[in-house]
């Protein structure tokens, strides 16, 4: 019965039956199909009872693939959802990302987990490509994705409804830091949906559709959701700047570089996640008013980095290393020991994560949600961040309000389903 | 002493300036600039303790207007902020809106209120054009404003600070409507700051700009965010789609059109109001679960319209006339007594207003920030809604959940202040 949604809202179309036809003068009970003549092609049916069930809708009018896709503009280009890994991780960032959280229903077993799977599995193939899955009453908002993906992770919750000893270590909550101010409403889930498309139209009409695939499965937990600069405003492969107004993000391993697979896909030996990779994300607030009052070169020193383009303070363009070792003519660091650029690096080169972050700004609060891919956080994202955390300038006007660590499955081909290595 | 916040936020560099000195080894109350021998140009100094005098940054870095204009990507456009009318209102619409109310401190008064229009010109003057206002600390943020407009308005509240016999009759809240259900939490305000732009980015800094200046008269109300689909995603002059999936937006007056200025613009009759115009805004929220249970053929005749490309269901293509006497073979009315797009006719050419809408979708409610821009609302808006809430089988689908009505003020030229009719 998991997958039969039994909420009320398939009482409300029988009840606004009743009271439209009254409003049209119709005889009680007779639904407008009957009224206008038009047979009950025109009647007010359930279109989907079973959202596990696709369907086609019932007047044939539904897209076929990429039918959005040759008229002008950006809309139709659609992303490959199928692969080794799946996308939205290493595909270009795109201007609008949202992800949603969702808890499992208590009667969700392994079967269930199953089912859901493979409902996620037929929703992301048809948003991804323009078709619109085939029952999706809207398919003209699902025509044009606007390069939509939609990235699947896994907390420990459902691990557990399949095979406990099959929830890898690192999926839990990160150990507590002394800076942390966590919210509740921003932490794990059982389940993660990630929405990136440049779009915001498409991208929620995906939410939606999934969210009502979803609903005799899970419940909604918490939703985040943020952007970059919108496709289209800048030259293409600018780096993002955040809501400080720093150029964010230029220091990040490359998926076309060496070691970029080691560091974030778990490998052969990773059981059912190799493939998948680990998601760290963290909410982080900013404090903007008391940093607007901070100077120029205040702030430039905070970061080790102008605001101008993002170059390091020991010179060179956005993409110069920073010389660590440079020294003012008094023999101070150029870069002090405190400035986050420096307490961010790394001098181990296992010690790295591939990040991918977008500001939000809800209107009452601002800040950017951190998000950084890698195959193990313990290893990875927890030793980066405990430094920060012990000391860090930048402290003073960012708070981390929100943490989740969520198993990102690995990617499908067409004809298989997602999250099988799990199932089986 | 309305124009100088005395809120703690000045106190917090000096916290923060010790603490940082400390993470960086320095003496006791010794600022980072001083550790670095950079001199005082790089000690950390309160930029701007007064927000309501522009003073230049102090480091020579604020850019000249239209720095970003040069790059590549329609982040450089600006839109002019100076004519007859406020921009925002026909310019063309944007992808990304932000409606801020803010309510006026008890302390200002009609003095306080002029001081008030004189930032907000500054400020609109420096965030349209790209060039950034003087004072602002992140002007990289605001050099690629993307048609960026901010467009100004005024509830009774504020007119009455100046004088309350210039309130427009029709400056109050709307009539109740029996289907409404209303929450408090969007209601009217004294100030409205309606941002609009392609680009999520120099809207989210322009906001914030705007708020950190207005926060010695006004404190924050309610924020409403909404889009459209992005520039470039489609061809320009498409029509936007709503969240039901439906083309929302065909009929309107259109500023070339003859008619257009005595709809829309106050006349010369309506003293400091002149070449203003007359907000309404309406949070509609739509039940998007149950509207997609009917079938498609229903959805369609609520509305009158096809939902492929919103031709009427009497033929033709989007933007042919709706033919309201067709009848099908038994008799019958094509577009029902009922649907949607017959109610919200008017046979009255001038019981017509402009409409202006945007998406909202907040993660855990969707539907329409619906706007309306008209010389009266209670001889155009009203009678329109009063026959939508009497009877419009829409309703079974949508709920009003926010209203609100401001005066938008007439718009200034260069070297005027924004507002001046109204506070001399």
């Amino acid at each position: 019965m998991t997958d039969t949604p039994e909420t009320g809202s398939d009482q409300e179309p029988r009840r606004g039956m009743s009271r439209r036809a009254l409003l049209t003068g119709g005889a009680a009970g007779a639904g407008i199909g009957a009224i206008l003549g038009l047979g009950s092609a025109a009647g007010f049916t359930a279109l989907r009872p079973n959202p596990g069930s696709a369907v086609p809708s019932d007047d044939g009018s539904i897209r076929s693939a990429g039918a959005g896709g040759d008229l002008p503009g950006f809309g139709g280009e659609a992303l490959p959802c199928h692969g080794a890994h799946q996308a939205g991780i290493t595909t270009p960032s795109t201007a609008h990302a949202r992800y949603v959280a969702y808890r499992l229903r208590p009667e969700v077993d392994a079967d269930g987990v199953r089912r859901l799977f493979r409902i996620l599995t037929e929703d992301i193939e048809g948003l991804a490509s323009g078709a619109a899955p085939l029952a999706d009453p809207e398919p003209e908002l699902a025509a044009r994705p606007s390069r939509l993906s939609v990235t699947v992770g896994v907390g420990a919750g459902l691990v557990d409804r399949v095979d406990p000893s099959r929830r890898p270590e690192w999926l839990k909550p990160l150990p507590a830091f002394a800076e942390d101010r966590l919210d509740d409403r921003y932490g794990d889930g059982d389940l993660l949906i990630l929405l990136q498309a440049d779009d915001p139209l498409p991208l929620a009409h995906a939410a939606r559709m999934i969210h009502r695939d979803l609903t005799g499965f899970a419940e909604h937990h918490w939703t985040q959701q943020g952007f970059r600069q919108a496709r289209g405003s800048e030259a293409d492969g600018t780096t993002m700047r955040n809501l400080m107004g720093q150029v964010d993000g230029t220091v990040n391993p490359h998926p076309d570089e060496e070691d970029f697979d080691p560091l974030v896909w778990i490998g052969a030996d990773g059981g059912w996640m190799s493939g998948g990779t680990a998601l760290v994300l963290r909410r982080i607030r900013m404090e903007l008013d008391t940093w607007d009052q901070i100077d120029r070169p205040g702030r430039e020193i905070t970061i080790g980095r102008t605001l101008d383009d993002g170059a390091p303070l020991t010179g060179g363009d956005e993409h110069t290393p920073i010389d660590f070792e440079a020294t003012t003519p008094l023999g101070l660091k150029v870069i002090p020991m405190a400035a986050h650029a420096r307490r961010a690096h790394s001098t181990d080169p296992d010690e790295r994560i591939f990040r991918r972050a977008v500001n939000y700004d809800d209107g009452t609060e601002a800040g950017l949600l951190f998000a950084c891919y890698q195959r193990d956080p313990y290893r990875q994202f927890v030793p980066i961040q405990q430094r920060l955390d012990e000391m860090d300038m930048l402290n003073e006007w960012v708070t981390h309000t929100g943490s989740a660590v969520f198993a990102m499955l690995p990617g499908f081909a067409a004809g298989e389903t997602l999250g099988a290595s799990l199932t089986g």
